[in-house]
């Protein structure tokens, strides 16, 4: 088959491998070796699929130069495709039937579902595109989905804090905080394999409040001497105003639930950094 | 551009939608209307990617007839590939650097790594192609992203048993359990909203022992009047030969690890179901 491979199979080929493995970086080497051609003709391949995804809005191919270059797939979406995500995640969770006693929100059926977390993480791909992250770094359990689809899309290993030390993890760092928004005590740990000193570290979590998860997980990985490059959320409370973290990024903000009238109001949220 | 869009370009544009949204079925009018081009034309280029798929190895694609039928790309592998994967994963795992005091193996790098996932989750995925299940189902934490990417893979949702019941998910139904491994007693919980009565669910997780986990959440998941069409681990151990679950499938197997000599005995395991 492969002397005999067409243009159109070719573009096919290639648009398999960078959409599967979203983020890893492909040479031309490696394409030229599986379909037998040359690789002046396989970059002007690229160049096509590149100027197609462009035009019809399907994310970006880059290419990456120095010996570690190659072609890479990023899913960014337009200003557009972000705006429509963030109206219809803020419709669908308008749902009265999703309040739960106590004026919670039940959110598993979109934190659960992989198509909705693909769209979400998608946006959060997209504003930490330019990060230069070594990590997507969640807290267990409910955030874990979101991460995992993350980390395939930004190609980078995830970590989970987990809330005690496992037998099954070696040597661990356990750590109390104050969780924000109730004030009780609890405990996080980390395997001290579980990432290298000196990576960069992007954390998300499905949902801030006052953001003592967050700052006990940046807390926690100072020990690690890594950099948190970012932090990013699907959904934040509009009070308290002032986060226990500064620099956060989420994607809708929770106003108000009435749980007498059913009233929810959620909002997009304008990024500010 | 859509009123000059060319076959190899057309090609691309089925490709990504068919790869990005595996197992998605999509109806050969949606891509009628994206890339404004007659149906008997888009009916051959789909020819031309399947075969092409069918030729390189690179997973299947189904036509799905019916009221609700359309094409879909199944992330399928053959026998020489899962076996190929099976044997990389015994080898990466022996490496005795991954032993734990108290006899242990650290895996996190494998079951939190994106690019391992999605091989091993192809396996399961492979294995469970036709059992046409509703809900992809772990228990917290270890297997979580190792379901997300399967059920991405499959396009289901995520169920995620709990080890207790949240204020966040709603009613729940909570249960104790024997874990056979140890013998203590352990509390798994399930919001009742989490799945639909009636559906089928598949149920994966990391590594089993006894088996005592995967039985209680099938009697757990008995509650809610559902089948478990299937249970499959990446790793279990050949001593207690007798489960507690009959009927599971297991991708490599541990037979011993020796913590005085680092000598790790893993191998591929046979399916005989």
């Amino acid at each position: 088959m492969n002397n005999k491979i067409r243009k159109a199979e070719r573009l096919a080929f290639i648009t398999k491998a960078l959409v599967e493995n979203t983020s890893k970086i492909y040479t031309l080497n490696y394409f030229s070796e599986q379909l037998d051609s040359a690789k002046s003709t396989l970059s002007e391949d690229v160049d096509l699929i590149s100027k197609l995804f462009k035009a019809m809005e399907l994310g970006e191919i880059r290419s990456i130069s120095g010996a570690n270059g190659g072609i890479q797939y990023v899913p960014v979406l337009s200003r557009e495709q972000i705006e429509k995500e963030q109206l219809s995640l803020c419709k669908e969770l308008m749902d009265p039937k999703r309040i739960i006693t106590g004026g919670y929100l039940y959110m598993n059926d979109i934190f659960y579902n992989p198509e909705a977390l693909k769209k979400i993480a998608k946006i959060l791909a997209t504003h930490f595109v330019d990060c230069e992250i070594d990590y997507v770094a969640t807290i267990e359990t409910k955030g874990i989905p979101l991460a995992t689809v993350l980390a395939e899309l930004m190609n980078k290993p995830i970590i989970v804090v987990r809330k005690s030390a496992r037998l099954t993890e070696g040597p661990t760092i356990q750590m109390n905080y104050l969780a924000g928004s109730t004030k009780t005590i609890k405990t996080m740990a980390l395997p001290i394999r579980a990432l290298e000193r000196g990576s960069r570290v992007l954390f998300v979590d499905d949902f801030m409040k006052a953001g003592g998860t967050a700052k006990g997980v940046i807390d926690l990985l100072k020990e690690y001497q890594v950099t948190v490059a970012g932090v990013g959320v699907v959904m934040s409370t509009k009070e308290p105003v002032k986060k226990l973290v500064e620099d956060y990024y989420s994607i809708i903000e929770l106003e108000d639930i009435d749980e007498e009238t059913g009233e929810i109001k959620i909002y997009p949220k304008k990024a500010n950094n």
